[in-house]
């Protein structure tokens, strides 16, 4: 539960953000820089919510009167620290933001220079507001609200954490079950319904990779029915009180046949994948950068044979979104603060025949990582009847 | 079921259409355009995915390597009409974008003048795109997209009447089930799960407004408990096939007390509501345009004293989203043609008090409309115990 009064926070740290980085206005459509400024899950809809916050004076959020209920209802304006702007079905609300922007800047329009909308913000917005802001150049807000959204405060963590043990119980749920002669779709399926049963509101996506489809990062789960003697890679999360999951473990089905236990190559590959994600968990602390880490876990994947193999990024920021910054990919320099918090996922992956992949939610701590994710890391051979 | 070689026609026609606009490219994002063009139900991701329709040449889809098997595996792509490029995790897509757009039109980069962005495409793609193609004009894609969208064909109407008629079973089981004592979350709970179980593969939104919060056309279910003696509005829809159905229904809860039935202020209001659903229905036809269809619903009620009672627009368009072109509103004057779909739904609030809505979903025949949803209109008073 994030205390009502941060949100006034957020947006007066927003502001202050946004004058120091010599901007007019931060421009900030439906989405999660929205829900981390005001509190207001708000449908993304054809009709334009937008939160204006210019670099000086009082912010305001622009909404369709047919939204103004909900508007009224999130946490920044019910506690008094927002006014809400609505505007109705005739009328045109890039012309009516233009103007409140204006007069607030005490500039007539040609004199906004500046601004920032943000990310996920629609073309269709965008391209309006450049119309009716021909002196602007427009940036992506994200130079700012990331700034402010990829360091979490304690509450935030809190609630990552709280994530993250749902995510952990409906793994350790799944692995010992039935897994063999059951499709990948129907334990997709069941861990959906796990996730949901464990306490997330939305159970965003579980993915069931079996035998070669292991090898396929973002696999969908499929028809295939799950035999002994193959890995099954577990990719799920969601959100819980608005914070995401995201956990990754690869399982090997072994049934009650020790013929089909798993063989020496995958036995190897997991060991290097086992010490690769380790050892990038390990050197998490402030000041390391994001391409530092990717490149931890990548030389001891390359060092083990299996380079080619690890051809996606070691993973991604992690908060309001699924994905969000930082990306911990090569080439981004970002160092770590504390609080930033990020999957460590690093995967081996052999077309046709099979792969695996480890994914923990790792918060950088002060002086070292703070690994939010449980489950066992160790290869679990599982019985699956 | 979409037949794989519509994908074909309908990018060859996008492409025409883009040539004939003098524009040089369509750059169609992540959405229901893709979806439209391709078949493809693309991820929303940070990483970029991008079909390029150029004025001439090849369309190809620019994928993520991470999602290349799900983009091969789209109809368009699957039967051989389309090429997908993928871009590696280090690269930079926009570039890889540019460069090939300009090999297709053997332009240089500073040659292309003028393109359509999809209107959904986030802001942080838009602004990149802006900064590779800098003699660019940028236009939102529906001024191209809209005129194959909107007219539907056989098959997209026959997977909109499905849609329609299992959201009209799930009104008429919900109507007729126990509401009394229960909470609107708790019924809106049973609508999305019915919504499922007569085949919906997502159940979008369920809104319960009971009492006072049927005077809230966007009310979200809340913890309200139904009582007897006062009216309930639903509407409810979700997407079958990839069809969206929405459909609303105002009913009195009466239970078993007669001081209970509808009070003659809600008896001449819904009376004054459904005359004017009535007759915005029975003026479809082609030529008819949205804003005078708005006005046809709008006098009727205006006549009958509820004129600000009813401050939205009549309605939408619908297909692969819930909200589309074109939109029932003032000021549109786009006339109907044959094959059009968008909801008819006019709706009467008295904020604090009660309101109610009726809505249908219409296709614009050769000749006269063609109402897809078959629940009664006329006021049903249900027992709710």
């Amino acid at each position: 539960m994030i205390a009502p009064a941060r949100y006034a926070e957020r947006i007066g740290e927003a502001a202050r953000l946004t004058a120091r980085a010599g901007l007019d206005a931060l421009l900030i459509g439906v989405g999660a820089d929205l829900r981390y400024l005001t509190g207001y899950p708000a449908m993304a809809l054809e009709r334009l919510t937008m939160l204006v916050v210019p670099a000086r004076g009082p912010a305001i959020l622009i909404a369709p009167r047919l939204e103004v209920s909900s508007a009224r209802a999130c946490p920044a304006v019910a506690s008094g620290f927002l006014d809400v702007v609505t505007w109705d079905e005739t009328e045109d609300p890039v012309a009516l933001l233009v103007a409140r922007l204006g007069a607030e800047l005490a500039l007539p329009t040609t004199g906004i220079r500046r601004v920032a909308v943000s990310d996920r913000t629609w073309a269709i917005f965008v391209l309006r507001l450049q119309a009716a802001l021909p002196s602007a150049i427009f940036e992506v807000a994200s130079t700012i609200t990331r700034q402010l959204r990829m360091a979490k405060d304690a509450e935030e963590i809190a609630l990552l954490r709280l994530a993250a043990e749902a995510a952990d119980r409906v793994i350790g749920q799944v692995s010992h079950g039935r897994l063999i002669g059951r499709s990948e779709a129907e334990v997709s399926r069941e861990v959906r319904e796990r996730l949901v049963a464990e306490g997330h509101e939305l159970a965003e996506f579980a993915i069931v990779g079996s035998g070669p489809n292991s090898a396929s990062p973002h696999h969908e789960a499929s028809g295939r029915l799950i035999q002994a003697g193959e890995p099954v890679v577990l990719d799920i999360g969601g959100t819980l009180a608005g914070y995401t999951s995201d956990t990754t473990r690869t399982i090997w089905v072994g049934g009650d046949d020790p013929a089909l236990a798993p063989d020496a190559e995958f036995v190897r590959l997991y060991g290097v994948l086992r010490e690769a994600q380790a050892a990038a968990c390990a050197a998490v602390q402030p000041g390391v950068t994001c391409e530092d880490l990717d490149a931890t876990a990548r030389r001891i994947i390359v060092a083990g044979g299996y380079g080619p193999q690890f051809f996606h990024r070691l993973g991604h920021g992690i908060g309001l979104e699924a994905h969000e910054e930082p990306y911990l990919v090569a080439g981004n320099p970002q160092p770590l603060q504390a609080g930033y918090a990020f999957s460590v996922e690093p995967g081996i992956y052999f077309e046709g025949r099979y792969g695996a992949r480890l994914e923990d939610i790792v918060v950088c701590g002060p002086v070292g990582p703070l690994v939010l994710n449980r489950s066992p890391l160790d290869l679990q051979v599982v019985d699956g009847r």
